[in-house]
């Protein structure tokens, strides 16, 4: 699973934002939250090409509708702040989220249009602006400053994660070397709120936006999209890469030599940061690595995988180590996806447990040994086709139920 | 919410099946499950028009495909087992739901065509057929002899259902008076499987199938297909109603002055095993009685409805008694349904939580008393139609998560 042990690239190990040049973090307690980092700034010393996928849900947080107004401008620096997700807001939401892009700018001496911003946290909440304001000074004073800037931002974009979520690679591509990092959090809640998931990468490779955009939206599908912890997505749901080019090689065009190999590393730091947020999903024991093989086309393996993955009675019989697989073919068999039953065969760990649909003896003792541990592996071969996908997801626990049903506090 | 108190008919206390004129019940041991009833028996003396709706998920039992290969014949039986599904078994599975259907032909000295099967329980597991077939002439035996037929009819059924559900009322039309009667289960789930909803009704009315049809198509689209526990749609679910006209009144038909009383009486009884059926949930605290109104129209209500009572992190913030709207948009969002965010209106029991999707202030000790009780009421305000739905739900808790994770035993 680790990208670090090929020769394509080298793995930073504890690094994040920072290892790309060009590239300055900063997380700061604002007081938005008690006590925690809540504010981060990433700034780019010089204009960036943005790219970035958001929620598909039809109620937008006022921060996604900013940045998808920003995202073809040349952009120099993302404001984030966790605590509070200015979402169902209404018109107060949107002056607050243009606010702290002007503040950012104000304070950086750009363009508030060359701003970004992100939210997660309570929703249907005004922002305190008094303390997001003063946060977002003392965040850009803090850019190149603190010890670990890279921790402090991935802290500051916190909520109920357990662990910070980064990573960050160089790669020697024909066009000169390049470096690209990312920090992420997410599927943490918090009180009274929905998950969401924030992704920010960032490369110091050039690269023109369409094509930025282009490659990030098939890797961000392939991994961020790929993964799911109990099925409801978020009103604030962001992954945003910005390119600089301050590595100084040339430049990553449709054509040129280095661009397979870029794909391939933006594809594995999309699906390490949301392996990382999978591990820390709300109250999991296993992790579940559902590929779906044979299958008739792409996107409907991938509707096919989710309607397991969010399966309540599958998470609950990988929570209870069952090697249920009549609840995984019931899952697939209600996911809205033209597929043939009989044909189906089912894989959990090395062992077959369903054969064209119908059940296959399997080992009890054997199996048990499977799914005592925290990664669990599935394979479901329609045999239909040839398309192939790999999605994640979690069990559903007792924790689960405790984390969401805690009142708000 | 019962229908015993108006005028338009009579609630018939405690009766089940048999309530209805020239049918017959019982529920027997049969040693498929251990030391429980589950094997069922309804006979009708006469003919009786069939009409039935049955799981929408791909993978359909071999029962459920009897039962509608056999649905356009006159019908005079119906036997039912628990304890197995006979689902994801093949084509052993189609000759053992064959054979019963055989078998309680041959005792009852009618056609297999006129015999309607039903089965639920453990999945991929072959069907004890030498247990099933000495326990059909068992419950043909029984037919018109027990103590209680209704109630061995109703306990046959069950799963891990903690109460039986029935319903029998009395109705006095035009046509003459007729009875329409009921049993149901669900939404137990036994390991290792999925829940199932089946439900079975019966009427001494005098009714063509095609009209029947219509009729209850649209009553369990308001009923059944409106309760949601967890989501997962099973293999077996199945609600059948047999008409064998034994009142001996004239005919109700598409023109006939009762038709309007006997469609609310068949919605009436649908929505109360429905209920039933939902109250009875697995591990709930709460049942969710959700409103959708003024939207664009019925069908797209209905998937809203059921993105709101599917969602875990909906249900999850009941079970801790916490207002909180803004999951509640959020399910809307992804729903995968268009509506404009900023009209919605949420009332959660007489409180507005939410005005043109933002907050508005609400007594928070006022609210933890209308959430601290089992019955809570929604209702969503689309603004941009007239369509309204009303659907049911139930909590999610970690008595949820405990039975559904139980290891197969």
């Amino acid at each position: 699973m680790s990208a670090a042990e090929n020769n394509k690239w080298t793995k930073l190990e504890n690094r994040g934002i920072t290892a790309a040049k060009g590239f300055q973090a900063s997380g700061i307690q604002g007081g938005i939250k008690k006590g925690k980092k809540d504010l981060a700034v990433i700034y780019s010393e010089t204009e960036a090409a943005a790219a970035g996928v958001f929620t598909l849900n039809l109620v937008q947080a006022a921060p996604v509708q900013l940045c998808k107004a920003h995202l073809e401008n040349p952009v120099r620096a993302l404001v984030v702040n966790s605590g509070n997700a200015n979402a169902c807001t209404g018109e107060q939401g949107m002056r607050d989220t243009q606010e702290m892009a002007g503040q950012t700018a104000a304070a950086l001496n750009i363009a508030a249009g060359q701003v970004m911003v992100s939210s997660t946290g309570v929703i249907g909440v005004p922002m305190p602006m008094a303390k997001v304001i003063t946060g977002i000074g003392k965040a850009v004073d803090s850019l190149g400053k603190g010890p670990e800037p890279d921790i402090a931002s991935a802290e500051a974009i916190m909520t109920t994660d357990t662990v910070i979520k980064q990573a960050a690679y160089r790669c020697s591509l024909p066009e000169g070397e390049i470096h690209l990092a990312g920090i992420a959090k997410g599927s943490g809640m918090i009180c009274p709120n929905m998950a969401t998931m924030l992704a920010f990468l960032v490369t110091d490779a050039k690269i023109e936006r369409p094509l930025l955009q282009e490659l990030f939206a098939e890797a961000a599908d392939k991994s961020f999209n790929s993964i799911t912890v109990d099925g409801d997505t978020s009103t604030n749901d962001t992954a945003l890469i910005l390119a600089n080019g301050a590595a100084g090689g040339s430049e990553i065009t449709k054509g040129s030599a280095g661009l397979p190999l870029f794909k391939e590393l933006l594809f594995e730091v999309c699906r390490e940061l949301a392996l990382k947020i999978v591990e820390d999903g709300e109250g999991l024991t296993k992790v579940i690595t559902l590929n779906i093989k044979n299958a008739a086309d792409e996107a409907g393996a991938r509707i096919m995988a989710r309607s397991v993955l969010n399966s309540p009675l599958v998470k609950t019989a990988f929570y209870g180590e069952d090697a249920n697989w009549g609840r995984i073919l019931a899952a697939l068999g209600y996911a809205g996806v033209d597929f043939n039953p009989t044909l189906v065969d089912i894989y959990i760990g090395p062992y077959q447990v369903a054969a064209g649909g119908g059940s296959v003896p399997f080992s009890e003792t054997d199996m048990k040994k499977v799914l005592q541990k925290r990664a669990v592996s599935v394979l479901i071969d329609l045999k239909i086709g040839s398309a192939e996908v790999t999605a994640w997801g979690t069990d559903m626990s007792h924790e689960y139920i405790s984390i969401n049903s805690d009142y708000r506090s």
